[in-house]
């Protein structure tokens, strides 16, 4: 690797490090990193950290001022070239003197798709696209699913031993991972903009799902629950979180527990289609979150919620914790439940495989879905 | 790492890489590898091949010759200080006047254990241990084993989706793994000294066990069959191998099906105990197959066996091959059979994981019981 293209390659690590920061945050839009860079210092930088403040270029372009003029811009994703909440990014480029511009990955919102680079190159700046690609891209999935499809980015996050067990067969899951497995989880929920769970899983766990990494913020929380069987003493309905509780029901739900539910503040009944099954129609309930602006999803189970959305292939990503044990036997829990394929064939690859340690345990992490981008 | 710390570990690493090349021909001695260097350059190398032939020092100053004079020695185990079927190496390092020995590990065997390193520091050698000791010890882990309990180092082999599937509920299992895995598990045969399944495998799969990789050889076959149920068709009982097929069984065997098998050519018969359920006593054939001198043996399922060997804490070495799809559902076939444990302090850690990728696919084995060396 060249001098030339090794260096790109470190500033362009460190602008997705920046973006980061607003992972979670940031919905309907994408988290994006900028940087500036003149003479080999750093002059500015910034990150989107929420819809309607100003794009993570302006930020560095700010705080590096007049400096600005013939420096190095590295950012994320291509620079917006369309009137939005705020001006576009590419005017605010050319006009603070930028001489190069390298671009991890070009946007997939048809309202910039490549327009961004074009108007940068015709005020005669230097672009080049494609810097860190695969992680710039990876960044924005979210972004791209919803531009995409109009639906959240679905996560499946699940913790089981090296023999795949979620849990032994009297349903014992603490711990499957080690307390840094669990800690990165509320990393995690402080970055997705739901979280789901079956009302089983609130009738046996009886789960909080807040964040409680450090300055972390709760995700949105969502029950599949079509028959409204949850509990008025269920944690989710009386928690103490700016997020709201929504519970996915059915028409097939008493209407009377329908009313008992609907008083409760902070929560919020979505009714929605059922599917043959009986269950929340959950194309109809990834089409609502959609239109709510939500960019993902991340469920976190049981075993029934997770076969309902890998049987109908709505899955995009998995992320595996897998804690450092064989539990042995034949009869503890698995992560999906109820009959699967006879046949290998329709087993769901699983692509672009991340491997991450925490002690003895590790998170893999990879692609379902067959994601055009 | 300062470069002095950093060249030893580069010759080492290639030492050790030469000791892998008698993996699995060297019993009852560890696989060794050797080099010589001076000036920074290498001047000779070499690797145990198999008992009775020199070790690998030998290899290594023979190669060098007269240059071995003033040269650094580089031995992944410490060298031999007694007369066995080869002469001690220590006389012959001192004899060849090599100036400085750097060693992997120590040696376990109570014959050597650190009198091979005293022997060299009086005799005017610097000598320095442990270098790269962690993969050192590794590679001689069968043998350590064998030493220790007088048992062959028990190595678990499966392969599974990343949910935990060995094969669909219908017992479909071509193919969990890609094509570059299943090479790598030939691979792995041709390294250790005996393979084995129970006759539920044979019954059903009817497998070969031989080993398939170019230049390999075929590792003693073993299965469990405490009432021979295996069929005169299993192909098993008919191979043109040159290692023997044994079957383990006991008491409980009809003498018929005992004298029909007797008497196939390169096909043993091995009555041991059986234990309270009415199968083979693992431990007794452990037992059998240390006397034998056979220091590795890998189990490749299927579940029933596998929890047999877990439940009885006797698998030492993991070997989880992962393919990268999830198959879903909760009725397809698992690592292990039979009741597990329901409380989850009870499923055994593994540690020490490392991991290999296949393509997509990937390779994590890590040490099951608490190894005292």
């Amino acid at each position: 690797m060249t001098e030339m293209t090794d260096s790109p390659r470190r500033w362009m690590a460190r602008a997705l490090q920046l973006a980061r920061r607003g992972e979670g945050r940031t919905a309907p839009n994408p988290p994006v990193g900028a940087l500036l860079v003149r003479d080999g210092q750093l002059i500015g930088e910034g990150f989107h950290p929420r819809a309607g403040e100003p794009h993570a270029e302006i930020f560095a372009l700010r705080q590096a001022g007049e400096l600005a003029r013939g420096a190095d811009l590295y950012v994320t994703l291509e620079p917006c070239s369309h009137q939005g909440r705020t001006g576009p990014c590419c005017a605010a480029i050319i006009a603070a003197g930028v001489r190069r511009v390298f671009v991890g990955c070009a946007d997939p919102n048809p309202q910039v798709n490549g327009r961004g680079l074009a108007w940068l190159r015709q005020a005669g700046l230097q672009v080049q696209c494609g810097i860190l690609e695969a992680q710039a891209r990876r960044l924005i999935a979210a972004f791209a699913k919803h531009q995409r499809s109009g639906r959240p980015l679905v996560i499946l996050k699940t913790a089981a031993t090296l023999d795949g067990r979620t849990a032994t067969a009297s349903g014992a899951s603490q711990w499957i991972t080690n307390a840094a497995c669990r800690e990165q989880v509320h990393r995690l929920r402080d970055r997705v903009d739901a979280i789901l769970v079956g009302v089983g899983t609130v009738l046996r766990d009886d789960p909080r799902l807040t964040c409680r990494a450090p300055a972390g913020r709760d995700p949105l929380r969502l029950v599949l629950d079509s028959r409204l069987r949850i509990p008025d003493s269920a944690a989710l309905l009386s928690l103490d979180s700016p997020a709201p509780t929504l519970i996915a029901t059915t028409a097939l739900a008493c209407p009377a527990r329908r009313a008992a539910l609907a008083g409760r503040s902070g929560v919020e009944l979505l009714e929605l289609p059922a599917d043959a099954s009986g269950g929340v129609s959950l194309p109809a309930l990834l089409d609502e979150l959609g239109r709510r602006g939500l960019l993902s999803l991340l469920v976190e189970g049981g075993a029934r919620v997770n076969q309902a959305f890998l049987q109908q292939r709505l899955i995009d990503r998995l992320m595996l914790y897998l804690g450092a044990k064989l539990l042995g036997g034949g009869d503890g829990k698995g992560l999906f439940d109820g009959p699967g394929p006879l046949d290998l064939a329709d087993a769901l690859p699983v692509r672009d495989i991340r491997l991450r340690r925490f002690g003895d345990d590790l998170l893999l992490e990879g692609e379902l879905a067959c994601s055009p981008d």
